[in-house]
């Protein structure tokens, strides 16, 4: 009887993890030497755990399920695993590719896509099983995946300059040719309003867009000076568009291989300003609600953080938060900044008003950091 | 011995409730009729449960946690209850004044605003605890409270026109005044990037935009044929700001007491367009990623929901989708438009993209619906 007794009121005593599995203020950071991930929780400023077994991670991310409860990782090795954040375990794991280089997930949460180099193409999953749904080739190392509203998917291809649309809404999927970027595109983002497929390239000089709203219209080609310096200036690392900040009737652009951030016109594409920074961009990421963007730079410049104002389009701050500073991931309404800094073995965690050092989180070289509220943003 | 290994089997298993918990596609929906709320799983397009007791919700609204665990409803009583979502029950609650009007919540979740029309003023509260934190009296009803970035929120006075900007990120408030927005605010609204807040007038036409980037900047004013018609317009309800839309470079503004949709250019504030529609506007929603806004209208003509393309401004779908249409929440990345039908107690389900209704959900006269994913956002 006293053993019933504790066992009633354990089972009617509230569960011991009930605080944590609200899973709106979590995140994943990337542990990319050791194929692990942290399990982390904002509000506390937290590492609640560690989830092992994901491969390489040496250049991974991720994306979230519609419920905040999986992510759907996609490793260098061409491994994609689907990790319960409830649990803090692996739900599912696929080895579906030689080389692979991110993913994304559809509006309706249903299909994840990954974006392969080798054998190419792009492999669709089922987003509870990973049970394999289309498997589309292309002629050649595929970029810049991202979804689009509608079960539909966008990539360009490196070694064609192809871009393609791919509506996976019915059993068979229907794959539209949009047109030529350019040579050599090298990573494409997708506006936050899904308008518009912004695509890099590094064969030739240039940013191609295309409207995804108006699939019969041609692509437009701007900001022609951007692209590949001359071979004086070697690029230590590619830029990421998928950082594209959208701030203020603008795009904020990481120059390839310059010490420069490029600001362009959304209406007219014509760029209205550059901004000298302390290196190579890698990262330009809006902070969310406000005139700011925050950038971090390739090696060997990589220890320093600086703040632009979108409106005057001047540094306003430079910070040098630790070694090796990989990423910047923004609490969704603005109040924080999570910056990893990889020779330190740790995440720092900033308040953005006042640009201050608030906590530290432990990961061993950490990368990618990433919020579940991701979940909830289109082409992401 | 029996009773012990029952026991461990139920604690070792796992948890029942385990597929609920993660709260990122979860949402509320309000009973006005029944002071009470309905938890609906947005995935599995199901009500989970019903939470009783949270008193007058003829006109209620509610914002959510960061963690998207909690939610803060504010009912037209003064009334403020916390609400658990992983429990259903009510953790908290105070009637803090005699007719309150909508709250925010504080960009790091640790403040909870309130604003109320009986005795006037704001009241500040722990998001925790719900003690009091902060009082602050205004020379009449409190109208358009916003929350801002830095732990602050912004506000308008319906008998002065007087608009505040109050900042509680020190122990004590720091209450700014902005100006004048005109005679008899109705509401107000900020703008996604949290710039400017746009103050709608009732006592005069025109539409103020303060720049909460530059405290010191006069407010503007635009639209100045906006507002109130003549007396034989009776306006059958008032339209809510909080619904205006923001797409395409423009806003999208419920004309007050006609049947018409009003179209200004975010830059210059020149009114650009006005789409004729079948009746006065409540709510003008944009469907996330995408170019149209969603619309429903006062009563008597509050059966009919109509679509519009923000490109060509032109009505693109008139839906009859029930009785009394109250309210329209959007999947974040827009997949899905939830609607509630109040007297069908009934909530819908549509794919926004066929625009065609896939599933319904039960509910007492429903009116507002809220997803957790609001959580993220800045200004709601």
């Amino acid at each position: 009887m006293k053993a019933l007794t504790l066992c009633l009121a354990l089972i009617l005593a509230p569960p011991a993890f009930a605080d944590a599995t609200a899973t709106g203020d979590l995140g994943l950071v990337i542990e990319r030497a050791t194929g692990s991930l942290v399990l982390i929780d904002r509000s506390d400023h937290a590492a609640l755990g560690r989830i092992e077994g994901l491969g390489d991670l040496s250049h991974a991310s991720l994306t979230y399920s519609p419920d905040e409860r999986f992510a759907y990782v996609f490793g260098r090795d061409g491994g994609l695993t689907k990790v319960d954040l409830l649990t803090r375990s692996i739900a599912a794991r696929v080895v579906q590719a030689g080389n692979s280089i991110g993913g994304a997930i559809s509006d309706d949460g249903r299909l994840v896509a990954v974006s392969n180099y080798e054998p190419g193409g792009i492999r669709v999953f089922d987003a509870d099983t990973l049970a394999p749904v289309a498997d589309i080739p292309t002629q050649g190392k595929t970029v810049g995946l991202v979804d689009v509203p509608g079960r539909r998917f966008a990539w360009a291809v490196w070694e064609t300059g192809e871009v393609f649309l791919g509506d996976f809404s019915a059993p068979t999927p229907k794959i539209t040719p949009l047109g030529i970027a350019g040579a050599n595109p090298f990573d494409a983002v997708l506006t936050d309003d899904a308008h518009t497929y912004l695509v890099g390239l590094f064969g030739e000089k240039g940013v191609a867009a295309f409207d995804l709203w108006d699939e019969t219209a041609p692509p437009r080609h701007f900001l022609t000076d951007y692209g590949k310096t001359g071979t004086d200036m070697p690029v230590y690392k590619m830029p990421h568009l998928q950082s594209w900040a959208f701030t203020e009737g603008q795009y904020a652009l990481p120059a390839v291989g310059r010490h420069e951030v490029l600001w362009v016109d959304r209406q007219n594409q014509a760029q209205t300003a550059s901004t000298p920074v302390h290196g190579q961009p890698v990262f330009i990421i809006a902070q969310p609600a406000s005139p700011f963007v925050w950038v971090n730079f390739a090696t060997p410049l990589n220890d320093v953080v600086q703040v632009i104002d979108s409106r005057s389009h001047a540094v306003v701050a430079t910070l040098t938060p630790g070694k090796a500073i990989l990423h910047m991931e923004f609490a969704p309404r603005g109040a924080e900044v999570w910056i990893s800094a990889r020779d330190d073995d740790k995440v720092l965690v900033y308040d953005t008003h006042r640009r201050e050092k608030i906590a530290e989180v432990p990961a061993a070289a950490p990368s990618g950091i990433f919020f579940t509220a991701r979940a909830h943003q289109p082409g992401l």
